[in-house]
C-alpha cells in the first residue's frame, strides 16, 4: 500500500517514477561496508528538470526533507537519507545538446561519467575528469562532491570543467547559474559555491562542460621501491624535475600486498611501494616527457615498466580503479579516507597512516593521488567486529589530526557528507564554520535539502 | 590638518601609513577616460596583515566603509571609493615563501602581477594569469575581481591558480580560507566565492598560488583578413581543428585601424581584421602545433606571420596590451566593455558591436580574447562632449542585450565595479539576486566593505 507521501509523489511524476521508501539500494552508498545505512520515506526518480522542481516544491512545502542522489558511489554517506525523499537523478541522462567543434557539452545530471568520456571521445574530445567508480557515478554526483582521480594532477577536478548548472533551488526554482561560457564575472561565484556542496543547497539537474581535445596517446611509467624513503623521493623528483605529467599516483607496502597479486605482470620481489606517472598528449610529446619520466624513477627502483600498448595501459588503470576493492579483501571491510597534504609533506603523511595504524593495533595501508597530496589513507577491519572498527574511528581521529598538522585538509575529493561533519570544526575557523552555516540557510531556509550533510 | 578619521588610523598603522582622503591617485581607476573619479575621507596603506585587520575592525567599529585597492587599473570603477577608508596594499608586497620544486608560492596581496611572474620565471616556472596591466596591478586585485588575460584560453582565469586566501572579514578577524593544498573539499567553497568579489565580502592579504613549470617557447602566429567573416571563420578553424593553443587573440578593422600603425613590420594593405594564435610548451612541441597553426590561419587569409626570437614574441605582446590605448587615442577617450558571448556567437558579436555603433552614430571596434568569447566592445567619444557620451551609454545598454540574446554575459574579466550593477538583473534571475545579496550581508552585516560596488 502506498504511503501518503508516495501518493502525493506519483501525483507529480507518474506512478512508474516513485518506489517505497524501504528500496534499498537507494539507502546506501559505499560506505555500506563500514556499516552506514539509512532510511527513507520514499524514493523519486523524476524524468526531467521541471520535475524535479515539481517535487522540490511539494516537499519544501510539505517539509519533507530531499535527499539528490547520483551513482551512490560515495564514500563519505553523502547520499544516505535519515528519512525524507530519495531524488534519484538516475532517469535524467540525456546529452542536450554537444557541439565538438567548440568543446562543449550539456548533460542532464544523471549521465553515468564513463558514458560522457565515452560520448566526447568518439568526437576526438577529453572530458578530463576520471574519478574512481566513473562506470558507476553521475556527472551531477561528481559535480556536487567536486569529484577529483588520478588525471587532476594535470586537468584539475571536476569542478574546473564545468562552466554553467542547471540547478532546482527553495523553494522548488529552477534556474541556470552560468551557461556555455568560459568566463563570467558578473555575479558572486554561485556556481562554484554549488559545486562540492554535497546537495546541500540544491538539486542539480544539468551542467555544460568544457572539454579538451583528446591526448593522441597515455604513456604511464611505472616504478617499484622497497620503501616509503625510496617511492616518496622518486615522486618528488619527477615535481622537482619540472616533468608535468597527467597523473602521479602511489601504492603504500600493504595496499600493493593488498592488490599485488592482480598486477598486470605481477610486482618484483621485495618491492613495497609503487608509483604510477603518466605523460600524455601527443605522441612525440609523451614519448619525449616519459623518457625524462623515466629517468626521474629510475633511482632507486627495483624495477621500471613502461606499458605502452592501448589494452595494456588500460589494464594498468583497471587495476588501478580495483585497488579499493582489492585493499576490502584483505580483511572483509575497512575506513578509508581522503585526506590532503602539501604535496611536500607526503612521505610524512604516508608514514604516518603507518604509525598510527600500528598505535591502534590495525594493519593500515595508503594509495592514492600523490601528485595532489591527496591519501586514501586506510584502515582494515573484520566485519562483525565492533571493536576492533571503534579503533578504525580511533584511528581515523589521529588521522585527520596528523593531516592538519602537517598543513593539510581532512578531505580532498570524498567530501564531508555526514562521516566527516564532526571533524569540520577542526579545520575550519569558527568564523568561516559560522559563515557556512549562515549560507546554507540562505539557499536552504527550512534545512531540507540533504539534512545532516557536509555543515 | 589631519581629520578625526586619519588621526584614528595613524594611531593603528603610524603616520607614514595615512593619507589625506584627497590624495589624487587612490580616488579613481581605468574608468577615469570616462569621467568617473571618487572622494574618500582618509586613505591608508598597512604593512601587514594584522595591521589590515585592525583598520578593518576599527572601522566596522566605526561604520566608516573600506574600499580596498590593488593596482587601481580597473575598467568598472571598482576600485573607486565614494566616501569612507581607501585600503591600499601596496606597501604588503612581499613574497612570504616560494617552494619551486613543488610549483608552490605564497605572497601578500599587493605584489604586482608581473614581478610574481618574473620572481618564478626565475626558477623555471610559471604564473599563467597574464592581464593587460600586469606590470601595475596586484595579484590581491586580480584574485579580488577573477581576471582574466589572453593566456586564460588554455590556462584559465587567477582564480584556477589559487590554493588559499587569507582574507580579513567582518569584523577585523584575520582568516585562512585554503591553503597550500591542491585539493579541499572539506567545506562549502568560500575562496571561490571570495575570487571575484570585487572587495565586497572582505580583504585578501596574502595567497597561495599553484605554479607551473615554464613552457621553454612560445611561437605566436599572426593572421591578417579582409573583414569579420573571413577572420572569424579562421577562429573557429583553429578550435575546430583541435588545436590547444594558449591564446587565440583578435582584433576587428576599427581596433585594428587604430593600433595597426605600431604593429611590428607594419599591417598588410587591406587588412581588417587580425587574429594571434599562440602554441607554447617545449620547442619540438610547439613548433608542431605551430604548423597546424600556420595551416588553420591560411585560408582566405592576406599574410600569416610567426615571429619567433623571443625579442619579437615579446614586442608582439606589448603591441597587444597597447592596443586599448592607442584605441582611446583615436578620439581622445572610449567606452570599453567585456562582455561574453558562447565561442559559436563571436562573430555575431563582433558585427553586432559594429552595428550598435553605427546605429548610435559612434566609431565602434572591438578585440579580446576569442578563445574565451571574451569581446572588449567599444565606442569611441571625444572628452567633454557629454552627447556624444551618452550615446555610447546607450551603445553599452544595446551591448548588453546583445550579449545576453547570444546566451553571453554582461563580463568575463573586468567584473561589475560601479558600472555594471544596473545590468546585473537583466543577466541573473531574481533568485539569484536575491541570494548574492544575501550572502553578501552574511559575510558584511553592516555592508562596509566596497559599498555600491558587485551587486
Amino acid at each position: 500500500v502506498a504511503t501518503a507521501i508516495e501518493h502525493e509523489l506519483r501525483s507529480l511524476v507518474g506512478a512508474d517514477g516513485v518506489l517505497p521508501g524501504s528500496a534499498t539500494p537507494y539507502l546506501s552508498d559505499l560506505t555500506e561496508e563500514r556499516g552506514l545505512g539509512g532510511h527513507a520515506d520514499a524514493v523519486v526518480l523524476p524524468r526531467s528538470a521541471d520535475e524535479v522542481a515539481e517535487v522540490v516544491s511539494w516537499c519544501y512545502e510539505a517539509e519533507v526533507p530531499i535527499v539528490p542522489r547520483g551513482g551512490g558511489t560515495g564514500y563519505a554517506g553523502g547520499a544516505v537519507p535519515f528519512g525524507g525523499v530519495v531524488l534519484s537523478l538516475e532517469r535524467m541522462a540525456a546529452v542536450r545538446s554537444f557541439q565538438p567543434l567548440v568543446w562543449r557539452i550539456e548533460v542532464e545530471a544523471g549521465l553515468r561519467t564513463a558514458d560522457l568520456r565515452r560520448i566526447v571521445r568518439e568526437s576526438g574530445l577529453f572530458f578530463a575528469p576520471d574519478p574512481g567508480a566513473a562506470e558507476q557515478s553521475h556527472i551531477g554526483g561528481n559535480i556536487a562532491t567536486n569529484a577529483g582521480g588520478p588525471h587532476a594532477f594535470k586537468y584539475g577536478v571536476t569542478g574546473a570543467w564545468v562552466m554553467g548548472l542547471e540547478v532546482v533551488l527553495a523553494p522548488g526554482e529552477l534556474v541556470r547559474v552560468g551557461g556555455p561560457l568560459r568566463k563570467d564575472v558578473a555575479g558572486y561565484d554561485l556556481k562554484r559555491l554549488l559545486i562540492g556542496s554535497e546537495g546541500t543547497l540544491g538539486v542539480i539537474t544539468a551542467a555544460w562542460l568544457r572539454l579538451l581535445p583528446a591526448p593522441e596517446v597515455f604513456l604511464p611509467v611505472v616504478g617499484f621501491y622497497d620503501g616509503i624513503a625510496a617511492g616518496a623521493a622518486a615522486l618528488e623528483r619527477v615535481v622537482a624535475n619540472g616533468l608535468m605529467v597527467a597523473a602521479l599516483e602511489y601504492l603504500e607496502g600493504s595496499a600493493l600486498a593488498a592488490a599485488g597479486g592482480s598486477f598486470p605482470d605481477g610486482v618484483p620481489e621485495g618491492a613495497s611501494f609503487l608509483v604510477v606517472a603518466e605523460a600524455d598528449g601527443s605522441r612525440d610529446e609523451a614519448v619525449r616527457l616519459r623518457e625524462d619520466v623515466v629517468q626521474a624513477l629510475s633511482e632507486g627502483a627495483l624495477a621500471v615498466r613502461t606499458p605502452e600498448a592501448p589494452a595494456d595501459v588500460a589494464a594498468l588503470w583497471r587495476w588501478r580503479e580495483g585497488v579499493t576493492f582489492a585493499v576490502t579483501a584483505r580483511r572483509g571491510s575497512k575506513v578509508s579516507e581522503d585526506v590532503v597534504v602539501p604535496f611536500d609533506r607526503i612521505a610524512e603523511g604516508i608514514e604516518g597512516t603507518v604509525e598510527i595504524g600500528r598505535r591502534h593495533g590495525l594493519e593500515a595501508c595508503s594509495w592514492g593521488h600523490a601528485g595532489d597530496g591527496n591519501l586514501h589513507s586506510t584502515f582494515l577491519f573484520r566485519p562483525g567486529d565492533p571493536e576492533e572498527f571503534g579503533r578504525c574511528e580511533r584511528a581515523v581521529d589521529d588521522l585527520f589530526e596528523m593531516a592538519l598538522g602537517l598543513g593539510g585538509s581532512i578531505s580532498g575529493e570524498h567530501g564531508v557528507g555526514v562521516l566527516k561533519r564532526a571533524h569540520v570544526a577542526d579545520y575550519l575557523a569558527p568564523s568561516l564554520v559560522s559563515l557556512q552555516a549562515q549560507i546554507k540557510r540562505v539557499f536552504d531556509p527550512k534545512g531540507l535539502f540533504n539534512p545532516g550533510k557536509k555543515l
